[in-house]
């Protein structure tokens, strides 16, 4: 099997699907975990990336293009796990997240754009567009967090 | 940004690095969160589609194809969190993961070779093939957790 072509397909098939949900009907508290399980693996795919970015890090751009790939993985995962009927199980969402789904839908896609545009600077290889690019990922998951999370 | 090229290259991206970790130097403990997250969400993603292979839920072939490109990148994720500092921490890895590495990834890699010839098949839109893909990528899941998981 020819692994290029197998994997350009399936991210063909990751673009035409980006509205379909995971087709579950799981409990709240499932829910939860599931949504806190993805932001749990985009620190552990952005942290890095972060460091790096930051000069914390030495920068690799092998790194920076694995990770970016996967985080476009993950950046379509904890969304639906935001569902009204999750109003009441006990996490760090704010009731804004419920109140103004809209607004907080919009900063979820403003990350998934972000995330889109480190993908593309990725494949380039070049340094100072990539820790760029890795900045306004930073940026737009903090903008999300500030309105939609509790402080810890 | 064209959006088909763009995830066409992440996609390539994703194969050249699939030997890379994270990157990462995370205490034993978030390792151990870390690939009990990806593994949550393994279930996300896969339970959906066997419930459609067992004639439980209603069969939906777009559905199949976004999930399996969801694992495709989830099946990447669990790995490098069973490190050998992770050995004392509390979950349901049996001592045999540490013990009999080689072995517990020869398994892993069996089951992202299942979910590759899952993305393919799902491709084509061929029904009777995605179930029999599914099915095969259920028991490459069982079979790891049967050596290396313990029974709850």
């Amino acid at each position: 099997m020819n692994k290029r072509l197998l994997l350009a397909g399936l991210a063909l098939a990751l673009g035409s699907g980006y509205t379909l949900t995971a087709f579950s009907q799981a409990k709240p508290e499932q829910l939860v975990k599931q949504r806190q399980a993805a932001m749990t693996l985009q620190g552990k795919y952005f942290g890095p990336m972060a460091a790096m970015a930051q000069g914390k890090a030495p920068f690799k751009a092998d790194v920076v293009a694995y990770n970016a790939s996967l985080l476009n993985a993950l950046i379509r995962m904890p969304w639906d796990g935001f569902a009204e009927s999750t109003k009441d199980v006990k996490s760090a969402a704010l009731p804004a997240v419920y109140s103004d789904h809209a607004k907080f839908m919009a900063a979820a896609d403003h990350a998934k754009q972000a995330i889109e545009a480190l993908v593309k600077v990725s494949q380039g290889g070049d340094e100072a567009a990539m820790k760029s690019a890795i900045g306004a990922v930073g940026k737009s998951c903090g903008g999300c967090h500030q309105n939609f999370r509790e402080k810890r």
